[in-house]
């Protein structure tokens, strides 16, 4: 009935569909098995992308050719750009989206994609032959051959929804767990651990009263994630914000004694960072209120997402806690919030590749592998399906750099230390982070991209020329001086102290107090120069005058780096012969089986002297 | 957690969402709850709206206030008068649409209607009171209170999918059943029983060789089924057409074995009139080919609906069958076709209400009532609404007349004749479908929408005006003449003999040869005065005139049947009494207990004999 593909994958959740169309992109024959082709690309909590750290990782993919980014422009409500306050390193784009335009154009793209077949049906099981994934079989008893299996099965393997005392099977509410796959990797010699995660309640946006509201307005000046030329939608929708009290906190109390977290039964751990209004409760007992924010799903709906009341409480006492809020009091619900356990599959177990070193040709991708969020996923999706695509022509993998970007960092963290909860991406998880911006994803990575086929050279060639035309001003500015009469007034004004002789534009921009719009007003020459540049190129050459010294050191922490980094371990390599090592760095060296010395260092449990003893062996 | 509602509805499909903006509209507090706010509105199988008989219920539905036209045009991909060539009581207007846009925009109307409160959440049990049902308890254990209940559970009710040799538990692909209620309705006391359908493949345009079919447009000359001026679509998709083969039945013969039908795992009885393709060849086995419709699902996908191919053989059989379509031969499958068993509750255990005889305020409608298709279910969820509503005030309630809907003849036949098949609508079940028009649907039954409070003075006004015009033309043909010299050229030119002195216009639009537009082309007054008018109005005119001696005579015969239709009978009525009866009808009447002589007529098993008996008895 099938042909035999290159590539199949399996789950149509983000990492899914990034994985497909990748590998599709590329070359490979696809085809994409999911449960229910009506919620491909769902986005099963809050309807938004990007945030800290997370808006870099959508831009990075979208650097590198992947979709997300594109999709999230074209169903974005409201765009702001997090942290413009910080410095640049810290600018962090997040969108909010209509949930089911974001989802239909997620199927639109998938469909217009020619290499990408799709398949209704659930995948019970992976075909094995010689310690190498053939295909799969799935629910309806169909084999379909591959050359290689990307498994991205989100928070459906064996999933678990919680309600208070309640508890029904489910992948996501309304739709069903997936069943079958995980008893089977676990026969294979997989290891399989629980994780939980929830979401609050939606809510009737007509039954709220948004006078006792702040409301929160998008950005004037707005960007999209794409490097394409994404058409934004004209206008924007607000957000607003809300705040729990005391008398909030004391009902959502009252039912403490029925919370399948605090009672035990939900066994596996939730995301830390995004924790349910209980657990707030319960961590933070000194702080008498929490923000919550009124998150609209779409245009053309009264559904309200409340960001920040995450729960598993029973849903009378989630329904009398919100009726406590301010602007809340005559709210009604349309759903409640709950929690939901679900396998997967301690990242150790892969290659940085995310191959699985069991299993070859198998890849895992998304919240399977213990991460949260859409970004996460996605960003593993387009690895897999890259290395997927590439494994499947006997290609060398492709490994992204901690020091190129959070991709790199993600994927190197998950697989050199594994994850006990719930994986999510933070800027302090990057020791580069002042060089992984939202600003330069596409000087970072879009070669990379173009190297695999990913990016035409159209938008190559828009990259290069930003590289060039940044390049060119960061020289004029370099070259050029302002005279004391044409600027001194403005350096008073902005309270820094006045030159004397005339000083480099350089210079001058390296100021706090100064930004590169205050310069171009007293400069005609300059002002002239740069109208011939667009907005992203002239910002560009301001983030790297401002903050050159930072660059150039952090440069040099990555050049002192490099030779730990690029430095290669045989994957086979014995390291029980090493009893100079400890015996932890013995037992876990051998366990991740490290690509390079710079992932071995990375350890949890392998010491510098460990890694002494490795360099002096390895005979350097 | 929730105040006390007028009216729960539980089930969002296309009686569900009928029933709760009807009954909000009229000023009901309504709790619509539903298993998945996602799927409210889904079109479980064909993306098409309307047809034979069934676009006139369409346009019922519209001129009572229902909103199921209004989406219907919203989301139209393309729209098809069918049988123009016939009378105009053939007309029968259909349309393609957008599944994804009629879904939204159904949940859209919802979200704008005032009293609609919804809740995601499965409806286990009802709750009961003396013989009254009083509210809902949900699978979260959620008790509801409400006046009055209407059950829309379609095929969700112990629902099972089978392809071939396999089953599952599911309401509709990908979703769950919906358990506990049936078993709780029949230990109150209720019959249930077992009902079937199906559903072809989804398939991959992208696959399709469309130089091999024939294309199939839509109508230049487009109408709508709303009363109101809802703006239609720019664009049209065109259909296809493909056929079957001797191959393509040999093919599926293969997998008659397998099949859960012929193998009678399935017991429930399917659609007559949508027989599976396994079943058309079985019925029809001196027929060598079958007509197939490609019919789009969307304006932004490739998804494509294989109308006539319904089957539930094994989904390897159903590929290789249709590889052997011509036009299909590199075709790629999306979702096997299945069918689906679930419970139903047959009809005779309702009043002419929707109300169940057992229960007070409870009522059921769509599927749940053993009938198929969209437009019988959304019909049913209307009544049922404006029903719950009445009810619940204490009001009398609405029932229609044979005579003035097809809504009127489909309640009455299910309720009275009960079904042992899922009952579709056909023309031929109308015995007066000569006044039933989709044309004239407004002028039927616009009033009563106007004195639900359901259709405003504004469109009530329209409709008024409508017949005041249409009169007026009608009477302007019976006054005006033309003269020979101005119509003879015509008359010959048509094939129609001349006529020798001047002649009333409406005499000569009787022949069947000239239409209205003719005569206005060769009667300069006449063409001046109808310029004044709409459309509409012209064609109601010229229909009125044309087949005038037909509406009388039909007329006629309502009048004659009104005596009867009007003869109410007591509800309490004992008709073990009356020892003249058969005891065949004895037992009938008692048990469907008949609202008239009328209706009394029309049980089966109750002869004219019978009747005459209750006439005297009672009277007359
Ligand atoms: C209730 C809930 C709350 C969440 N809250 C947060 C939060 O607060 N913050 C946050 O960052 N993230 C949250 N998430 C996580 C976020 O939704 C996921 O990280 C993200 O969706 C993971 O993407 P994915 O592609 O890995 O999997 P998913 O989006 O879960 O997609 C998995 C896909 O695989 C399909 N599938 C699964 N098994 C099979 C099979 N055997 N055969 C065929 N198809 C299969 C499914 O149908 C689905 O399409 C939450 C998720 C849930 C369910
Ligand atoms: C596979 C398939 C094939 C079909 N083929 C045809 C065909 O060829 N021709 C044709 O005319 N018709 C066909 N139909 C029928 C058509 O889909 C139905 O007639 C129509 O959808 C019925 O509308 P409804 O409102 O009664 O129920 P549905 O559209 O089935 O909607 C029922 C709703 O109730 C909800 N629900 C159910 N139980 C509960 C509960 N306990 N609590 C809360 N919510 C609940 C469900 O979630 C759903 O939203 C087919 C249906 C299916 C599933």
């Amino acid at each position: 009935m099938f042909s035999e593909y290159d590539v199949i994958v399996v789950g149509g959740g983000h990492a899914g569909c990034e994985a497909a169309a990748a590998a599709a992109n590329m070359g490979s024959s696809v085809l994409l098995i999911t449960m229910n082709m009506q919620t491909i690309a769902q986005m099963s909590c809050n309807p938004a992308m990007g945030g800290v750290a997370k808006g870099q990782i959508v831009r990075e993919i979208d650097a590198l050719g992947g979709y997300s980014g594109i999709v999230t422009d074209k169903s974005t409500l409201q765009f702001r750009m997090l942290n413009r306050s910080k410095g640049p390193a810290m600018w962090s784009p997040r969108a909010q989206n209509d949930r089911m335009q974001f989802a239909a154009q997620w199927r639109l793209m998938l469909e217009q994609t020619p290499n990408v077949d799709l398949w209704q049906d659930m995948v019970q099981n992976i075909l094995v032959e010689d310690n190498r994934v053939i295909g799969v079989r799935t629910s309806l008893g169909v084999e379909i051959r591959s050359k290689a299996v990307v498994l991205t099965n989100g928070t459906f393997l064996n999933g678990i929804i919680h309600i208070g005392q309640k508890r029904f099977g489910g992948g996501r509410t309304g739709e069903k767990a997936a069943t079958g796959l995980t008893e089977q990797l676990v026969s294979l010699g997989f290891e399989s651990g629980r994780m939980k995660t929830g979401t609050p309640p939606r809510i009737d946006g007509r039954s709220l009263d948004y006078s006792q509201l702040e409301e929160q307005q998008g950005d004037e000046d707005r960007r999209g994630f794409s490097f394409t030329d994404v058409l934004l939608p004209e206008k924007q929708l607000s957000c607003h914000v809300a705040y729990t009290s005391a008398k909030v906190h004391d009902i959502l109390k009252e039912g403490f004694e029925d919370s399948p977290m605090f009672a035990g039964r939900i066994k596996g751990l939730g995301p830390r960072y995004c924790p349910s209004i209980e657990d707030k409760i319960n961590r933070f007992a000194d702080k008498d209120r929490h923000q919550l924010f009124i998150e609209p799903e779409g245009w053309n709906t009264v559904e309200i997402y409340l960001n920040g009341f995450s729960t598993s409480l029973p849903e009378n006492v989630q329904y009398k806690a919100l009726t406590a809020i301010p602007g809340f009091e005559n709210v009604k619900m349309f759903r409640p919030g709950y929690a939901i356990e679900y396998d997967y599959f301690p990242p150790m177990q892969l290659h940085l590749s995310l191959e699985t070193k069991l299993l070859a040709n198998l890849f895992f991708a998304g919240q399977i592998n213990g991460t949260t969020g859409y970004e996460e996923a996605a960003c593993q999706g387009l690895l897999a399906g890259i290395n997927a695509h590439r494994k499947s022509r006997g290609e060398e993998e492709l490994i992204l750099k901690r020091s190129e970007s959070y991709i790199g960092v993600l994927i190197d963290d998950l697989v050199t230390k594994g994850t006990e909860e719930p994986y999510r991406m933070f800027t302090s998880r990057a020791e580069h982070r002042l060089l992984l911006r939202q600003d330069n994803a596409d000087v970072r990575l879009s070669g990379i991209g173009h190297q695999l086929g990913l990016i035409s050279e159209e938008r190559m060639e828009k990259v290069r020329k930003k590289v060039r035309d940044t390049d060119f001003l960061v020289d004029y500015m370099r070259k050029h001086a302002i005279d004391p009469t044409a600027v001194n007034g403005l350096l008073e004004s902005k309270g820094t102290s006045p030159v004397k002789q005339s000083a480099r534009i350089f210079n001058l921009l390296t100021r706090p107090q100064i930004d590169l719009n205050d310069l171009l007003q007293v400069d005609r020459a300059f002002m002239e120069t740069a109208m011939g540049y667009d907005r992203e190129t002239l910002e560009q050459a301001e983030i790297q005058v401002k903050y050159e010294s930072y660059f150039s050191k952090e440069e040099e922490m990555v050049q002192r780096m490099k030779k730990m980094e690029e430095h290669e371990i045989n994957p086979d390599f014995d390291y029980t012969q090493l009893s100079s090592l400890s015996k932890e760095a013995r037992e876990k060296l051998g366990r991740v089986k490290p690509r390079t010395l710079g992932q071995a260092s990375r350890i949890s449990g392998v010491s510098p002297s460990d890694i002494s003893v490795l360099l002096v062996h390895m005979g350097r």
